[in-house]
């Protein structure tokens, strides 16, 4: 929940001059995305988002993100669209940042998730993962399992401040799936971030995915994993096996596991759930004086790999 | 900046359907106003504003506020105003809180100030003023010169720590406007918070003001004097005169000034500072932890009270 930076309407009207979008009628930060400023841009030819890429977005990666999304919605999936200005560019500066103007999404995230939800959401990552089979451009998955000691480093020495005994629990975990780790599963572009606030529905019909500032390059079934964490743990923090069963089972109907995928399946659900445990605690622990942005519980990612610890088998996500 | 209270889907679709407005198509949270919780609210009618009213506006002073809306849309000013349900109520709740859809108003507020918004704003604040003398209803301004002290009370023991000596000067400014209150001036329905960030333009036209839950009965003169400090003083805080002498003139050649209201213009502008130095006073020393709400220095308005104390007599600002 942010906007960081802060645009004048004179710096905002020649931007928008430079796009074939009409004249701007509104202009309103958004108060969602923590990563980036965004705001809702109103002309007389309809509705946009403008995008701000702050810090935590490296510019070089930018191109591959407006990319990807492109490439994807030209092959069936529901995502925003970067608009291109009259010198065919999508992507330029504003206020001293990298910032795109995209198109606009219909629809809400859902604010309680319903097992359908979690069906649509199996389906559309299913097929986003096979159209983005033909995107020839790769990034590396930067917050992974090797990134995550360094980041675990970073915050090494105040974790226990956070939960008596978590930072030996976080190393045996680390040192368990650096062992573990497959050498080989399925790969291609991941959204890796897909929790359901990147997810809209429409009438109860999932309207499309946004916000691909972490896709890269991985194994597809650590995207589900992520989605596993995201979206099929109650409120209350209790597993919710039906949702992960109809999650699981629309995505292989479009996309078929390999019995590696299936058997890799608790280790990436342990990984998913690492990965937001660290990158929660880092930013807990780091959090700086004012910055309008809501803290979110690591200890919520903590409860949810100590649930995949017990799993034995994938039977565990009900299949 | 905030959203405070979060919307399910099912209460929004609930609540929507009590209106004539169509389908929602997106619902995204507004990272501007401080008080309430802002929605952008897109249905297949259009667009609207769906305002959740928080802790600091009083539930029974929301029909005051909508209705004053409509009496002044109705005669000619630009502002926003409620939608009626097909009940013909525009007052309801949701989530527990009062909740209201107004028209979406177009425009932007100026971040950088010229000369001619000033002109534009004072013409406007004169016609509302007229328009609102029609209004058969008032509402005492419960943040004027009797709630200062109290204001002052909560924050008294810790004001030094912000700036010494600052407690005394304020003890002493608080004694000179009790004493120098004018006894009567004309009177009627002010905005009272109108700050440039509720003053919207497009292409350079004032197209309508905003955020009426401060309205009150009190000096229109005083309104003016919150005004001289919100629009007249430049980035570093230097008086801008200019600025001040067309603002006011833009104003009088719609409702000309008594004698009276111009001679208690620089104590009014004293009033003024000192209202807002006290409210981020307050905010400031009592900032609740985790509060998404980014804290106004409230010093800017010290130096603002600085500058109206050393002037004699309307000239100053450019009469």
């Amino acid at each position: 929940m942010a906007v960081y930076t802060e645009v004048s309407d004179e710096e905002l009207a020649a931007f928008v001059a430079q796009y074939d979008i009409g004249e701007v009628i509104a202009f309103k930060g958004i108060a969602e995305g923590v990563e980036n400023s965004n705001y809702l841009l109103q002309t007389d030819g309809g509705s946009f988002i403008l995008t701000l890429y702050e810090k935590r977005v490296r510019p070089e990666d930018i191109p591959f993100f407006l990319d990807l999304m492109e490439h994807l919605a030209a092959r069936g999936t529901d995502c925003p669209v970067p608009i291109h200005g009259r010198d065919g560019a999508s992507l330029r500066e504003l206020c001293g940042r990298p910032a795109a103007i995209i198109s606009f999404l219909r629809g809400m995230w859902p604010k309680r998730i319903l097992t359908d939800h979690c069906r649509q959401l199996g389906a559309a990552l299913a097929r986003m993962h096979l159209a983005g089979q033909s995107f020839d451009r790769s990034r590396a998955n930067d917050l992974s399992v090797d990134a995550w000691r360094s980041i675990f480093a970073k915050c090494a020495d105040r974790v226990d401040s956070v939960q008596a005994g978590l930072s030996a629990e976080i190393e045996a975990e680390l040192d368990h799936l650096a062992r573990n780790w497959p050498a080989a599963l399925p790969t291609g572009i991941i959204h890796a971030d897909l929790f359901p606030d990147n997810v809209f529905f429409l009438n109860n019909r999932l309207s499309g995915l946004i916000d691909f500032y972490f896709a890269c390059t991985d194994f597809f079934a650590y995207d589900l994993a992520i989605c596993l964490n995201a979206w099929c743990f109650e409120p209350d923090r209790s597993f919710n096996v039906t949702k992960a069963r109809v999650m699981l089972d629309a995505y292989r109907a479009e996309r078929p596991f390999s019995p590696e995928e299936l058997a890799a399946l608790p280790l990436l659900a342990r990984a998913g759930a690492t990965r937001f445990l660290l990158t929660r605690l880092h930013d807990w622990l780091h959090h700086p004086e004012g910055a309008l942005v809501q803290r979110k519980d690591p200890l919520e990612y903590w409860q949810k790999l100590r649930f995949h610890r017990k799993v034995t088998g994938p039977t565990a996500y009900g299949l």
